[in-house]
């Protein structure tokens, strides 16, 4: 089905856009009430992901609500290690839990190399009931961690301030890490070009814990993984870009300008300027206004938001936060970010 | 009295040493068995701060039995706010935490700015404990938290992933934040003057939360008022050598460079030779390996100190972790990496 706003993919792929399109990570979700009372329905979090109707339903949420100019499919990062033989719980107000983690060689073979179909279908089935009932307004963002990320979950157990223990593992048994990063990526490279064949028209990688590493360590084990994951996607899904979005990866962002990529997704700690130079022309750029932005009043969001959008320019950008957006967040805020971008005409051609 | 090994001050102030000077950022605590048979003599952590004769023994302890050539007073950056009517308690396992949090411009107009000698005359009388005990053998470091960090703790009462309270006030109430901010670096300004007064022979400050500020907020609420810290202490030490340690500030090591003191501290994130070049040679650099480094085995971290300390060279560094030991870090291992550097005789001059 032809889109009817297409924008997202076009300033993906480096085309002139008529304005920024926009979208916030996190959107579906926690800061709508119509999602708390989609919510409140089921037992938790992980029921909601996992019956297709209702991710379909919160995932269309924002694009009614708030306008934005992409939905994204309502799931989890954590999908992965649970479709590889390692489930996860997810604690109200704690976070995700994997009752069971990973400490030897044996832990690693017994994981499988996850079959998108058999063991995601649910969320493949999400994404088509989503780009059914979009009926093409907007295009559907997929989604997967980064192996690195996955891969400190699966050690860690859950969240983590230092990941020391996933980090102890990389210097104490870098063979072992590797070998279980490999898994992730053979199962998430799956996952990823099956969401495209449900219907996704981008496909983003979240390196959430990138920000721990060392630049050399972010070198030998998240690098080869993420470059690994978008060439699978160019041989399988040729035409669905791909948004990389390593949060605290500063360092490496003249090496994310040379992963096989469209879209490289920055957080708010890094200078726009600096970081057009670092990555480079050839890529389009996502983010990055501080969530702590939409706290602030009306008046200041708009500027702060025109401010944003005239340092990255009208070309090869997507109107993003610099991370999810925090759940306390007034939806109205929310729109006012929305349409701030989408009103923008401060362009001078 | 003269100290019998002042490396870590002639490296400070930019003078060549005959070798590079070591210690560990929270090297008085938790990784030494002897630190925790003091420490179940008391009550808790904050009992054995506030115990002058406790104190100065568990500072004392890393020069003997990791061999690090300087002390670092044992206490805490949260005895500011304590100091200026704001309490706190240490809860196992989970962190400080503020029963009281600053809400209201009542609220900071209640608090007071500390008067070192009558509010935390016990941190001070630690450091003439320390002083007469080490008898000159290194050099002892004074400290405090940077006003932002401290800011942050007093309006989020506690240890956070977002610190999403504390920058909501900065967003919503800017004069209000300041206003604060001010009233907190007048209290430290005063701490650290005393401190070098009590004994302390460099003073380093704390900016722990640094990394959740973008480039824009952390120039207006941080950096002017680590500037007005530095500026303190010129006036009145000007003898004591100043370090900045801005966990997460990446994006600021250029003004950085600028601040009017003496040491840069650098975390495990950042490239060496890149914040060389952006802070500039007239700052002396501290750092940074990755605390994961040592859970690695004896050679390699006896090879990654080596590659560290070529990477800064000879001059004008102070060898140490990019963060805080972590608490499970075998000893033998933190003596691997001090006799490493000490050891050391890969310069060819």
């Amino acid at each position: 089905m032809q889109l009817k706003n297409d924008l997202l993919l076009r300033a993906a792929r480096g085309e002139k856009t008529e304005r920024t399109p926009v979208w916030l990570m996190r959107q579906a979700g926690r800061i709508l009430p119509q999602y708390v009372a989609v919510r409140e329905r089921v037992s938790g979090f992980i029921e909601l992901a996992t019956t297709p109707e209702l991710a379909a339903e919160v995932t269309i949420q924002p694009v009614d609500l708030l306008g934005v100019d992409a939905a994204i499919i309502f799931s989890d990062i954590l999908v992965i290690p649970e479709a590889m033989g390692l489930p996860y719980e997810m604690v109200e107000k704690r976070g995700p839990h994997f009752p069971r983690t990973v400490r030897s060689p044996e832990d690693i073979d017994r994981l499988k190399v996850a079959d998108a179909e058999t063991d995601l279908g649910y969320v493949l089935e999400a994404i088509r009931l989503v780009k059914r009932d979009l009926g093409g307004r907007v295009p559907l963002i997929g989604f997967a961690g980064a192996p690195f990320t996955i891969f400190c979950y699966m050690i860690e157990g859950g969240g983590s301030k230092t990941f020391s223990k996933a980090k102890k593992m990389l210097y104490t048994e870098p063979a072992l890490s590797h070998r279980l990063l490999q898994k992730i990526t053979d199962s998430t490279a799956g996952y990823l070009n099956a969401q495209a064949s449900a219907g996704a028209d981008l496909l983003q990688v979240f390196d959430s814990w990138a920000g721990i590493l060392s630049p050399d360590q972010y070198r030998t084990f998240s690098l080869p993984y993420l470059r690994q994951l978008c060439q699978a996607v160019k041989r399988e899904a040729p035409a669905t870009p791909v948004t990389v979005f390593a949060k605290g990866a500063f360092f490496a962002r003249a090496e994310m300008g040379a992963l096989p990529c469209e879209v490289i997704g920055l957080d708010w700690n890094v200078d726009i300027a600096e970081s057009k130079t670092l990555i480079g022309p050839d890529k389009t750029l996502q983010g990055n206004l501080d969530p702590c932005a939409l706290y602030a009043s009306f008046d200041q969001i708009r500027q702060q938001t025109r401010q944003m959008l005239r340092a990255f320019g009208p070309h090869r950008h997507i109107a993003n936060l610099g991370h999810g957006v925090y759940p306390d967040t007034d939806p109205e805020k929310v729109k006012c970010f929305v349409e701030t971008v989408q009103e923008y005409a401060g362009w001078v051609d």
